[in-house]
Protein backbone atom coordinates (compact mmCIF):
# COMPACT_ATOMS: atom_id res chain seq x y z
CA UNK A 1 0.00 0.00 0.00
CA UNK A 2 1.40 3.62 -0.99
CA UNK A 3 1.98 6.01 1.64
CA UNK A 4 -0.65 8.33 2.22
CA UNK A 5 -0.56 11.91 0.94
CA UNK A 6 0.09 14.80 3.33
CA UNK A 7 0.44 17.60 0.76
CA UNK A 8 -0.84 18.95 -2.02
CA UNK A 9 2.15 20.72 -4.35
CA UNK A 10 1.52 22.79 -6.92
CA UNK A 11 3.84 24.39 -9.34
CA UNK A 12 0.97 26.65 -10.91
CA UNK A 13 2.23 29.05 -14.02
CA UNK A 14 1.29 30.94 -16.95
CA UNK A 15 0.03 28.19 -19.17
CA UNK A 16 -0.25 25.27 -17.11
CA UNK A 17 -0.76 23.54 -13.74
CA UNK A 18 1.20 20.68 -12.39
CA UNK A 19 -0.09 19.29 -9.33
CA UNK A 20 1.28 16.46 -7.26
CA UNK A 21 -0.02 15.20 -3.87
CA UNK A 22 3.27 13.82 -1.93
CA UNK A 23 3.68 11.67 1.13
CA UNK A 24 5.51 12.19 4.33
CA UNK A 25 9.12 11.93 2.86
CA UNK A 26 8.28 14.42 0.20
CA UNK A 27 7.96 11.38 -2.17
CA UNK A 28 4.87 11.72 -5.34
CA UNK A 29 1.76 9.80 -4.77
CA UNK A 30 -0.04 10.87 -7.34
CA UNK A 31 0.59 13.65 -10.23
CA UNK A 32 -1.87 15.62 -12.74
CA UNK A 33 -1.00 18.06 -15.36
CA UNK A 34 -4.01 21.00 -15.61
CA UNK A 35 -4.51 23.67 -18.46
CA UNK A 36 -5.27 26.10 -15.85
CA UNK A 37 -2.47 28.85 -16.36
CA UNK A 38 -3.32 32.05 -15.14
CA UNK A 39 -3.10 33.38 -18.26
CA UNK A 40 -6.51 31.26 -19.15
CA UNK A 41 -7.86 32.18 -15.97
CA UNK A 42 -10.87 34.76 -15.80
CA UNK A 43 -10.64 36.92 -12.67
CA UNK A 44 -11.26 35.28 -9.63
CA UNK A 45 -12.08 31.85 -11.07
CA UNK A 46 -9.05 30.17 -9.37
CA UNK A 47 -9.92 29.57 -6.51
CA UNK A 48 -13.25 27.77 -7.94
CA UNK A 49 -11.51 25.79 -10.57
CA UNK A 50 -9.27 24.44 -7.44
CA UNK A 51 -11.30 23.51 -5.27
CA UNK A 52 -13.73 21.76 -7.90
CA UNK A 53 -11.24 20.74 -10.29
CA UNK A 54 -7.52 20.19 -8.94
CA UNK A 55 -8.43 18.63 -5.14
CA UNK A 56 -10.89 16.19 -6.85
CA UNK A 57 -9.02 14.84 -9.40
CA UNK A 58 -5.98 14.19 -6.98
CA UNK A 59 -8.46 13.19 -4.40
CA UNK A 60 -7.05 16.14 -2.03
CA UNK A 61 -9.71 17.25 -0.27
CA UNK A 62 -9.08 18.15 3.30
CA UNK A 63 -5.10 18.50 2.51
CA UNK A 64 -2.77 21.36 3.28
CA UNK A 65 -2.31 23.08 0.07
CA UNK A 66 1.18 24.57 -0.97
CA UNK A 67 0.81 26.68 -4.62
CA UNK A 68 3.65 28.57 -5.94
CA UNK A 69 3.93 30.56 -9.18
CA UNK A 70 2.10 32.93 -11.20
CA UNK A 71 -0.92 32.37 -9.04
CA UNK A 72 0.65 34.73 -6.80
CA UNK A 73 0.36 37.51 -9.32
CA UNK A 74 -2.25 39.81 -10.23
CA UNK A 75 -3.63 37.24 -13.01
CA UNK A 76 -4.19 34.49 -10.42
CA UNK A 77 -5.50 33.83 -6.93
CA UNK A 78 -4.54 36.59 -5.31
CA UNK A 79 -1.75 38.97 -5.42
CA UNK A 80 1.48 37.85 -2.92
CA UNK A 81 3.73 40.61 -2.43
CA UNK A 82 7.32 39.99 -3.67
CA UNK A 83 9.50 38.87 -1.12
CA UNK A 84 13.06 40.72 -1.21
CA UNK A 85 16.42 39.20 -1.81
CA UNK A 86 18.46 37.87 -0.46
CA UNK A 87 16.09 34.65 0.36
CA UNK A 88 16.90 31.69 1.51
CA UNK A 89 14.45 28.66 2.62
CA UNK A 90 13.51 29.54 6.16
CA UNK A 91 13.09 33.42 4.49
CA UNK A 92 10.10 32.38 2.16
CA UNK A 93 8.30 30.02 4.84
CA UNK A 94 8.04 32.96 7.14
CA UNK A 95 6.12 34.80 3.96
CA UNK A 96 3.56 32.18 2.56
CA UNK A 97 0.09 33.87 2.18
CA UNK A 98 -3.21 31.65 3.14
CA UNK A 99 -5.67 31.73 0.92
CA UNK A 100 -9.42 29.22 0.66
CA UNK A 101 -9.45 26.84 2.17
CA UNK A 102 -5.91 25.49 3.80
CA UNK A 103 -3.90 26.64 0.49
CA UNK A 104 -0.92 28.49 0.77
CA UNK A 105 1.06 30.33 -1.46
CA UNK A 106 4.70 31.19 -2.00
CA UNK A 107 5.60 34.95 -2.94
CA UNK A 108 8.04 35.44 -5.57
CA UNK A 109 11.28 37.36 -5.41
CA UNK A 110 12.34 40.83 -6.34
CA UNK A 111 15.87 41.86 -5.94
CA UNK A 112 17.62 45.02 -7.41
CA UNK A 113 18.09 44.70 -11.43
CA UNK A 114 20.07 45.95 -13.88
CA UNK A 115 20.33 49.61 -15.41
CA UNK A 116 18.00 50.81 -12.13
CA UNK A 117 14.91 48.28 -12.80
CA UNK A 118 14.07 45.58 -10.17
CA UNK A 119 13.74 42.30 -11.04
CA UNK A 120 11.23 39.61 -10.49
CA UNK A 121 10.50 35.95 -10.48
CA UNK A 122 7.35 33.70 -9.30
CA UNK A 123 8.00 29.81 -9.41
CA UNK A 124 11.42 29.63 -10.05
CA UNK A 125 13.13 30.63 -6.22
CA UNK A 126 10.77 27.74 -5.27
CA UNK A 127 12.55 25.22 -7.80
CA UNK A 128 15.72 26.41 -6.75
CA UNK A 129 15.26 26.70 -3.15
CA UNK A 130 13.92 22.91 -3.45
CA UNK A 131 17.49 22.30 -5.17
CA UNK A 132 19.17 24.02 -2.46
CA UNK A 133 17.91 21.28 -0.32
CA UNK A 134 18.51 18.67 -2.48
CA UNK A 135 22.15 19.50 -2.68
CA UNK A 136 23.87 20.75 0.88
CA UNK A 137 27.24 20.52 -1.28
CA UNK A 138 25.98 24.25 -2.92
CA UNK A 139 24.41 25.80 0.27
CA UNK A 140 28.19 26.80 1.35
CA UNK A 141 30.12 29.44 -0.61
CA UNK A 142 28.70 31.02 -3.96
CA UNK A 143 27.42 29.61 -6.82
CA UNK A 144 25.97 30.43 -10.39
CA UNK A 145 22.75 29.14 -11.71
CA UNK A 146 20.66 29.01 -14.30
CA UNK A 147 17.38 28.62 -15.15
CA UNK A 148 16.73 28.59 -19.00
CA UNK A 149 13.20 29.17 -19.79
CA UNK A 150 10.62 31.74 -21.74
CA UNK A 151 12.37 34.25 -18.84
CA UNK A 152 15.70 32.68 -18.19
CA UNK A 153 16.75 33.23 -14.88
CA UNK A 154 20.64 33.36 -14.23
CA UNK A 155 20.88 33.51 -10.38
CA UNK A 156 23.66 34.35 -7.66
CA UNK A 157 23.74 32.40 -4.87
CA UNK A 158 25.67 32.52 -1.82
CA UNK A 159 25.88 30.45 1.61
CA UNK A 160 22.21 28.63 0.57
CA UNK A 161 20.50 32.07 -0.27
CA UNK A 162 19.45 33.63 -3.47
CA UNK A 163 21.37 36.93 -3.36
CA UNK A 164 20.74 38.41 -6.94
CA UNK A 165 19.43 37.46 -10.43
CA UNK A 166 18.32 38.78 -13.69
CA UNK A 167 16.25 37.80 -16.26
CA UNK A 168 17.22 37.00 -20.11
CA UNK A 169 14.22 37.03 -22.44
CA UNK A 170 15.74 34.80 -24.70
CA UNK A 171 13.32 32.13 -24.76
CA UNK A 172 10.32 34.90 -26.07
CA UNK A 173 12.85 36.57 -28.23
CA UNK A 174 13.36 32.84 -29.85
CA UNK A 175 9.49 32.34 -29.95
CA UNK A 176 8.47 35.52 -30.82
CA UNK A 177 11.19 36.28 -33.58
CA UNK A 178 10.46 32.82 -35.34
CA UNK A 179 6.99 33.50 -35.36
CA UNK A 180 6.44 36.92 -35.93
CA UNK A 181 9.43 38.39 -37.94
CA UNK A 182 11.15 37.85 -41.22
CA UNK A 183 13.49 35.09 -39.41
CA UNK A 184 9.84 33.17 -39.57
CA UNK A 185 11.30 29.84 -40.27
CA UNK A 186 8.67 26.67 -40.87
CA UNK A 187 10.41 23.39 -38.71
CA UNK A 188 12.12 24.03 -35.83
CA UNK A 189 14.67 20.70 -36.89
CA UNK A 190 17.55 20.31 -34.78
CA UNK A 191 20.64 20.73 -37.02
CA UNK A 192 23.58 20.61 -34.73
CA UNK A 193 26.17 22.36 -37.18
CA UNK A 194 23.69 25.54 -37.55
CA UNK A 195 23.46 25.39 -33.81
CA UNK A 196 26.76 25.73 -33.35
CA UNK A 197 27.21 28.13 -36.47
CA UNK A 198 24.60 30.65 -34.08
CA UNK A 199 26.84 30.17 -31.25
CA UNK A 200 30.04 31.32 -33.10
CA UNK A 201 27.30 34.28 -34.55
CA UNK A 202 26.79 35.20 -31.07
CA UNK A 203 30.39 36.65 -30.63
CA UNK A 204 30.68 38.46 -26.93
CA UNK A 205 27.01 39.27 -26.86
CA UNK A 206 26.68 42.95 -28.35
CA UNK A 207 25.18 44.16 -31.12
CA UNK A 208 22.35 41.22 -31.15
CA UNK A 209 19.74 43.24 -33.36
CA UNK A 210 23.32 42.98 -36.20
CA UNK A 211 24.07 39.53 -35.23
CA UNK A 212 20.33 38.43 -35.65
CA UNK A 213 20.01 39.67 -39.38
CA UNK A 214 22.61 36.73 -40.41
CA UNK A 215 20.17 34.56 -39.63
CA UNK A 216 18.37 35.85 -42.73
CA UNK A 217 21.25 36.97 -44.83
CA UNK A 218 23.29 33.70 -44.70
CA UNK A 219 20.28 32.15 -46.57
CA UNK A 220 19.28 34.72 -49.54
CA UNK A 221 22.08 36.52 -49.45
CA UNK A 222 24.41 32.93 -49.06
CA UNK A 223 23.96 29.50 -49.72
CA UNK A 224 22.95 28.23 -46.33
CA UNK A 225 19.61 25.96 -46.00
CA UNK A 226 17.24 27.54 -44.49
CA UNK A 227 16.14 24.27 -42.61
CA UNK A 228 18.96 25.45 -39.93
CA UNK A 229 17.78 28.59 -39.53
CA UNK A 230 15.56 27.70 -36.14
CA UNK A 231 18.84 26.26 -34.59
CA UNK A 232 21.02 28.72 -35.57
CA UNK A 233 19.07 31.18 -34.17
CA UNK A 234 18.73 29.36 -31.60
CA UNK A 235 22.09 28.98 -30.73
CA UNK A 236 22.56 32.78 -32.02
CA UNK A 237 20.68 33.63 -29.05
CA UNK A 238 21.67 31.28 -26.08
CA UNK A 239 25.05 32.02 -26.89
CA UNK A 240 24.64 35.76 -26.87
CA UNK A 241 23.20 34.99 -23.63
CA UNK A 242 25.94 33.08 -21.98
CA UNK A 243 28.31 35.53 -23.52
CA UNK A 244 27.42 38.45 -21.78
CA UNK A 245 24.29 37.77 -18.98
CA UNK A 246 26.36 36.15 -16.04
CA UNK A 247 28.85 38.81 -15.54
CA UNK A 248 25.47 41.50 -14.84
CA UNK A 249 25.86 39.05 -11.89
CA UNK A 250 29.78 40.19 -11.15
CA UNK A 251 32.47 38.14 -12.19
CA UNK A 252 32.26 35.88 -15.01
CA UNK A 253 32.15 32.42 -13.51
CA UNK A 254 34.34 29.20 -13.67
CA UNK A 255 31.13 26.80 -13.60
CA UNK A 256 27.21 26.93 -13.89
CA UNK A 257 24.06 24.58 -12.38
CA UNK A 258 21.60 24.18 -14.91
CA UNK A 259 18.12 23.76 -13.34
CA UNK A 260 15.01 22.78 -15.57
CA UNK A 261 14.03 21.38 -18.75
CA UNK A 262 16.69 18.86 -19.88
CA UNK A 263 16.56 19.42 -23.39
CA UNK A 264 17.02 23.13 -22.98
CA UNK A 265 19.40 22.63 -20.64
CA UNK A 266 21.77 20.49 -22.61
CA UNK A 267 21.37 23.51 -25.54
CA UNK A 268 22.74 25.84 -22.55
CA UNK A 269 25.46 23.26 -21.56
CA UNK A 270 26.54 23.32 -25.16
CA UNK A 271 26.62 26.69 -25.28
CA UNK A 272 28.62 27.06 -22.13
CA UNK A 273 30.89 24.29 -22.92
CA UNK A 274 32.24 26.07 -25.83
CA UNK A 275 32.59 29.24 -23.29
CA UNK A 276 34.92 27.36 -21.32
CA UNK A 277 32.45 27.46 -18.37
CA UNK A 278 31.68 23.98 -16.75
CA UNK A 279 28.00 23.45 -16.76
CA UNK A 280 25.83 20.82 -14.75
CA UNK A 281 22.38 20.04 -15.59
CA UNK A 282 19.70 19.13 -12.47
CA UNK A 283 15.68 18.18 -12.85
CA UNK A 284 13.64 21.00 -12.36
CA UNK A 285 10.50 19.17 -11.74
CA UNK A 286 12.26 17.34 -8.74
CA UNK A 287 13.44 20.40 -7.36
CA UNK A 288 9.89 21.73 -7.65
CA UNK A 289 8.84 19.03 -5.72
CA UNK A 290 11.43 18.89 -2.84
CA UNK A 291 11.13 23.20 -2.85
CA UNK A 292 7.47 22.95 -2.28
CA UNK A 293 7.61 20.23 0.17
CA UNK A 294 9.54 21.64 1.74
CA UNK A 295 7.75 25.10 2.35
CA UNK A 296 4.51 22.92 2.61
CA UNK A 297 5.30 20.28 5.32
CA UNK A 298 5.92 23.10 7.52
CA UNK A 299 3.15 24.19 9.80
CA UNK B 1 3.95 75.81 -67.48
CA UNK B 2 6.18 73.01 -65.65
CA UNK B 3 9.38 71.15 -67.30
CA UNK B 4 8.29 68.10 -69.42
CA UNK B 5 9.05 64.85 -67.14
CA UNK B 6 11.94 62.86 -68.90
CA UNK B 7 12.35 59.79 -66.25
CA UNK B 8 9.54 57.50 -64.16
CA UNK B 9 11.74 56.76 -60.70
CA UNK B 10 10.51 54.48 -58.31
CA UNK B 11 11.45 53.01 -55.01
CA UNK B 12 9.49 49.82 -54.66
CA UNK B 13 9.75 48.20 -51.34
CA UNK B 14 8.18 45.74 -49.50
CA UNK B 15 4.82 47.40 -48.47
CA UNK B 16 4.99 50.14 -50.38
CA UNK B 17 5.46 51.84 -53.71
CA UNK B 18 6.32 55.66 -54.33
CA UNK B 19 6.80 56.96 -58.03
CA UNK B 20 8.22 60.19 -58.83
CA UNK B 21 8.22 62.10 -62.57
CA UNK B 22 11.62 64.02 -62.84
CA UNK B 23 12.12 66.23 -65.08
CA UNK B 24 15.48 66.91 -66.67
CA UNK B 25 17.27 68.97 -63.81
CA UNK B 26 15.88 65.50 -61.72
CA UNK B 27 13.00 67.86 -59.69
CA UNK B 28 9.45 66.52 -59.01
CA UNK B 29 6.99 67.25 -61.11
CA UNK B 30 4.35 64.43 -60.04
CA UNK B 31 4.40 62.30 -57.14
CA UNK B 32 2.62 59.24 -55.87
CA UNK B 33 2.28 56.30 -53.81
CA UNK B 34 0.81 52.64 -54.59
CA UNK B 35 -0.07 50.15 -52.12
CA UNK B 36 2.12 47.60 -54.19
CA UNK B 37 4.81 46.58 -52.03
CA UNK B 38 6.08 43.36 -52.94
CA UNK B 39 4.57 41.47 -50.11
CA UNK B 40 1.52 42.04 -51.35
CA UNK B 41 1.92 41.05 -54.89
CA UNK B 42 1.25 37.76 -56.59
CA UNK B 43 4.31 35.98 -58.46
CA UNK B 44 4.59 37.41 -61.77
CA UNK B 45 2.13 40.70 -60.87
CA UNK B 46 4.66 42.74 -60.65
CA UNK B 47 5.00 43.79 -64.59
CA UNK B 48 1.49 44.29 -65.22
CA UNK B 49 0.18 46.34 -62.41
CA UNK B 50 3.25 48.90 -63.22
CA UNK B 51 2.35 49.04 -66.80
CA UNK B 52 -1.86 49.18 -65.99
CA UNK B 53 -1.58 51.50 -62.73
CA UNK B 54 1.61 52.90 -62.10
CA UNK B 55 2.61 54.21 -65.55
CA UNK B 56 -1.07 56.04 -66.38
CA UNK B 57 -1.55 57.23 -62.99
CA UNK B 58 1.73 59.57 -63.38
CA UNK B 59 0.87 60.33 -66.73
CA UNK B 60 4.53 58.23 -67.40
CA UNK B 61 3.53 55.87 -70.43
CA UNK B 62 6.61 55.61 -72.90
CA UNK B 63 9.08 57.34 -70.15
CA UNK B 64 12.16 55.22 -69.33
CA UNK B 65 11.76 53.99 -66.15
CA UNK B 66 14.02 53.58 -63.13
CA UNK B 67 13.17 50.70 -60.39
CA UNK B 68 15.45 50.48 -56.64
CA UNK B 69 14.23 47.93 -54.06
CA UNK B 70 12.66 44.83 -53.22
CA UNK B 71 11.39 44.73 -56.74
CA UNK B 72 14.51 43.44 -57.64
CA UNK B 73 14.10 40.51 -55.10
CA UNK B 74 12.30 36.81 -55.76
CA UNK B 75 9.56 38.35 -54.52
CA UNK B 76 9.20 41.09 -56.76
CA UNK B 77 9.75 42.06 -60.68
CA UNK B 78 12.43 39.60 -61.55
CA UNK B 79 15.77 38.62 -59.38
CA UNK B 80 18.99 41.01 -59.98
CA UNK B 81 21.49 39.55 -58.74
CA UNK B 82 22.88 41.83 -55.60
CA UNK B 83 26.41 43.48 -56.81
CA UNK B 84 29.13 43.12 -54.31
CA UNK B 85 30.92 45.87 -52.63
CA UNK B 86 32.63 48.04 -52.68
CA UNK B 87 30.51 49.88 -54.90
CA UNK B 88 29.49 53.74 -56.00
CA UNK B 89 27.19 54.97 -58.57
CA UNK B 90 29.54 54.13 -61.64
CA UNK B 91 29.40 50.69 -60.67
CA UNK B 92 25.88 50.43 -60.18
CA UNK B 93 24.94 52.01 -63.61
CA UNK B 94 26.63 49.47 -65.16
CA UNK B 95 25.02 46.35 -63.46
CA UNK B 96 20.98 48.03 -64.61
CA UNK B 97 18.70 44.87 -65.64
CA UNK B 98 16.21 45.83 -67.95
CA UNK B 99 12.76 44.61 -67.20
CA UNK B 100 9.48 44.83 -69.14
CA UNK B 101 9.13 47.60 -71.74
CA UNK B 102 11.63 50.29 -71.51
CA UNK B 103 12.29 50.04 -67.33
CA UNK B 104 15.24 49.02 -65.43
CA UNK B 105 16.05 47.51 -61.92
CA UNK B 106 19.18 49.03 -59.70
CA UNK B 107 21.12 45.79 -57.61
CA UNK B 108 20.63 45.46 -54.40
CA UNK B 109 24.28 45.40 -52.70
CA UNK B 110 26.31 42.20 -50.91
CA UNK B 111 29.29 42.28 -48.55
CA UNK B 112 31.08 40.43 -46.23
CA UNK B 113 29.07 40.89 -42.88
CA UNK B 114 29.54 39.63 -39.46
CA UNK B 115 30.29 36.00 -38.27
CA UNK B 116 31.15 34.92 -41.65
CA UNK B 117 27.68 35.72 -43.18
CA UNK B 118 27.32 38.07 -46.22
CA UNK B 119 25.10 41.28 -45.53
CA UNK B 120 22.44 42.26 -47.86
CA UNK B 121 20.66 45.20 -49.05
CA UNK B 122 18.27 46.53 -51.83
CA UNK B 123 16.81 50.09 -51.90
CA UNK B 124 19.21 51.52 -49.63
CA UNK B 125 22.29 51.68 -51.71
CA UNK B 126 20.04 54.09 -54.30
CA UNK B 127 19.46 56.78 -51.08
CA UNK B 128 23.04 56.28 -50.12
CA UNK B 129 24.85 57.20 -53.39
CA UNK B 130 21.98 59.47 -54.12
CA UNK B 131 22.94 61.46 -51.03
CA UNK B 132 26.62 61.35 -51.97
CA UNK B 133 25.63 63.07 -55.12
CA UNK B 134 24.00 65.48 -53.03
CA UNK B 135 27.24 65.60 -51.24
CA UNK B 136 30.36 66.36 -52.58
CA UNK B 137 32.44 66.76 -49.43
CA UNK B 138 31.03 63.03 -48.23
CA UNK B 139 32.67 61.60 -51.49
CA UNK B 140 36.45 62.21 -49.84
CA UNK B 141 37.42 60.28 -47.24
CA UNK B 142 36.19 57.86 -44.65
CA UNK B 143 32.52 58.53 -42.87
CA UNK B 144 30.00 56.59 -41.43
CA UNK B 145 26.06 56.76 -41.96
CA UNK B 146 23.29 55.14 -40.30
CA UNK B 147 19.92 54.69 -42.55
CA UNK B 148 17.46 53.50 -39.30
CA UNK B 149 14.60 51.60 -40.48
CA UNK B 150 12.79 48.33 -40.01
CA UNK B 151 16.12 46.82 -40.77
CA UNK B 152 18.47 49.39 -40.07
CA UNK B 153 21.99 50.06 -42.14
CA UNK B 154 25.28 50.71 -40.64
CA UNK B 155 27.23 51.52 -43.68
CA UNK B 156 30.76 52.62 -44.13
CA UNK B 157 31.72 54.96 -46.69
CA UNK B 158 34.95 55.60 -48.28
CA UNK B 159 36.38 57.65 -51.35
CA UNK B 160 32.70 57.98 -52.16
CA UNK B 161 31.65 54.13 -52.71
CA UNK B 162 29.93 51.66 -50.00
CA UNK B 163 32.59 49.63 -48.51
CA UNK B 164 30.76 47.44 -45.93
CA UNK B 165 27.68 48.01 -44.41
CA UNK B 166 25.76 45.74 -41.23
CA UNK B 167 21.95 45.41 -40.96
CA UNK B 168 20.55 46.14 -37.62
CA UNK B 169 17.12 44.53 -37.45
CA UNK B 170 16.31 47.06 -34.34
CA UNK B 171 13.28 48.47 -36.25
CA UNK B 172 11.74 44.80 -36.66
CA UNK B 173 12.53 44.54 -33.03
CA UNK B 174 10.83 46.33 -31.57
CA UNK B 175 7.74 46.12 -33.63
CA UNK B 176 7.70 42.22 -33.05
CA UNK B 177 8.56 42.71 -28.76
CA UNK B 178 5.76 45.53 -28.30
CA UNK B 179 3.14 43.68 -30.84
CA UNK B 180 3.69 39.89 -29.85
CA UNK B 181 5.67 39.47 -26.70
CA UNK B 182 5.00 39.86 -22.88
CA UNK B 183 6.26 43.56 -23.11
CA UNK B 184 3.00 44.25 -25.57
CA UNK B 185 2.28 48.16 -24.99
CA UNK B 186 -0.76 49.64 -25.58
CA UNK B 187 -0.55 53.26 -27.14
CA UNK B 188 3.07 54.30 -28.12
CA UNK B 189 3.11 57.57 -26.65
CA UNK B 190 5.83 59.47 -27.13
CA UNK B 191 7.95 59.90 -23.81
CA UNK B 192 11.18 61.29 -24.16
CA UNK B 193 12.29 60.69 -20.37
CA UNK B 194 11.30 57.04 -20.10
CA UNK B 195 13.21 56.76 -24.10
CA UNK B 196 15.98 58.35 -22.06
CA UNK B 197 15.31 55.88 -19.19
CA UNK B 198 15.75 53.28 -22.05
CA UNK B 199 19.28 54.44 -23.36
CA UNK B 200 20.59 54.22 -19.77
CA UNK B 201 19.37 50.72 -19.71
CA UNK B 202 20.88 49.35 -22.96
CA UNK B 203 24.09 49.60 -20.92
CA UNK B 204 27.23 48.82 -23.56
CA UNK B 205 25.07 46.91 -26.01
CA UNK B 206 25.91 43.34 -24.31
CA UNK B 207 23.50 41.17 -22.59
CA UNK B 208 20.17 42.65 -24.81
CA UNK B 209 18.18 39.80 -24.10
CA UNK B 210 18.12 40.57 -20.10
CA UNK B 211 18.29 44.35 -20.52
CA UNK B 212 15.08 43.93 -22.64
CA UNK B 213 13.15 42.21 -19.83
CA UNK B 214 13.54 45.69 -17.90
CA UNK B 215 11.00 47.03 -19.61
CA UNK B 216 8.35 44.90 -17.85
CA UNK B 217 10.21 44.42 -14.27
CA UNK B 218 10.73 48.39 -14.04
CA UNK B 219 6.26 48.15 -14.41
CA UNK B 220 5.82 44.71 -12.16
CA UNK B 221 8.35 45.35 -9.82
CA UNK B 222 8.76 48.91 -9.71
CA UNK B 223 6.71 52.14 -10.09
CA UNK B 224 7.28 53.24 -13.71
CA UNK B 225 4.23 54.09 -15.68
CA UNK B 226 3.32 51.44 -18.39
CA UNK B 227 2.38 54.32 -20.44
CA UNK B 228 5.80 54.99 -20.97
CA UNK B 229 6.99 51.40 -21.71
CA UNK B 230 6.76 52.09 -25.97
CA UNK B 231 9.41 54.98 -25.77
CA UNK B 232 11.47 53.20 -23.28
CA UNK B 233 11.74 49.70 -25.16
CA UNK B 234 12.47 52.22 -28.29
CA UNK B 235 15.26 53.78 -26.29
CA UNK B 236 16.39 50.27 -24.92
CA UNK B 237 16.84 49.08 -28.42
CA UNK B 238 18.27 52.13 -30.20
CA UNK B 239 20.62 52.91 -27.40
CA UNK B 240 22.10 48.94 -27.77
CA UNK B 241 22.61 49.60 -31.71
CA UNK B 242 24.22 52.78 -31.26
CA UNK B 243 26.60 51.65 -28.32
CA UNK B 244 27.88 48.37 -30.26
CA UNK B 245 27.15 48.30 -33.56
CA UNK B 246 29.26 50.84 -35.61
CA UNK B 247 31.90 48.98 -33.97
CA UNK B 248 31.38 45.87 -36.51
CA UNK B 249 32.33 48.48 -39.00
CA UNK B 250 35.90 48.77 -37.42
CA UNK B 251 36.56 51.85 -34.97
CA UNK B 252 33.80 53.90 -33.14
CA UNK B 253 33.25 56.81 -35.15
CA UNK B 254 32.88 60.46 -33.72
CA UNK B 255 30.67 60.86 -36.31
CA UNK B 256 27.68 59.82 -37.78
CA UNK B 257 25.51 61.14 -40.78
CA UNK B 258 22.02 59.90 -40.08
CA UNK B 259 19.65 59.34 -43.97
CA UNK B 260 16.06 58.75 -43.66
CA UNK B 261 12.81 59.23 -41.71
CA UNK B 262 12.68 62.61 -39.60
CA UNK B 263 11.21 61.54 -36.80
CA UNK B 264 13.26 58.53 -36.33
CA UNK B 265 16.54 59.49 -37.13
CA UNK B 266 16.04 62.42 -34.42
CA UNK B 267 15.83 59.36 -32.16
CA UNK B 268 18.50 58.37 -33.43
CA UNK B 269 20.43 61.81 -33.35
CA UNK B 270 19.94 61.45 -29.79
CA UNK B 271 21.31 57.98 -28.91
CA UNK B 272 24.14 59.15 -30.57
CA UNK B 273 24.58 62.51 -28.88
CA UNK B 274 23.83 60.63 -25.50
CA UNK B 275 26.95 58.24 -26.40
CA UNK B 276 29.28 61.15 -26.98
CA UNK B 277 29.10 60.53 -31.60
CA UNK B 278 28.12 63.65 -33.52
CA UNK B 279 25.71 63.53 -35.61
CA UNK B 280 23.84 64.93 -38.56
CA UNK B 281 20.30 64.63 -40.52
CA UNK B 282 19.45 64.14 -44.16
CA UNK B 283 16.59 63.77 -45.60
CA UNK B 284 15.94 60.33 -47.30
CA UNK B 285 13.37 61.21 -50.15
CA UNK B 286 15.30 63.60 -51.98
CA UNK B 287 18.36 61.26 -51.78
CA UNK B 288 16.28 58.54 -53.25
CA UNK B 289 15.42 60.81 -55.74
CA UNK B 290 18.84 61.72 -56.44
CA UNK B 291 20.34 58.27 -56.65
CA UNK B 292 17.65 57.18 -58.87
CA UNK B 293 17.82 60.16 -61.34
CA UNK B 294 21.77 59.56 -61.07
CA UNK B 295 21.06 56.00 -62.37
CA UNK B 296 18.10 56.33 -64.26
CA UNK B 297 19.27 59.56 -66.39
CA UNK B 298 22.07 57.77 -67.95
CA UNK B 299 21.50 56.40 -71.21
Amino acid sequence: MADAAVLLACDWGTTNLRAWTLDGQGAPVAQQDFPLGVSRLAPGEAAQRFEAEVRPALNAQGLPAILCGMVGSNLGWQVVPYADCPAGIEDLAGKLTSVGDNARIVPGLRCEGIAGAPDVMRGEETQILGWLAQHPDRRAGRHVLCHPGTHAKWVLIQDGRIVRFVTAMTGELFAVMSQHSVLRTDAASDDEAAFDAGLVAAGSGDALAARLFTTRARVVGGDADPKGSASYLSGLLIGAEVAATPQLLGARPERVDLLGDAALCERYRRALTRAGIAAETFDGEAAAIAGLFALGAKP
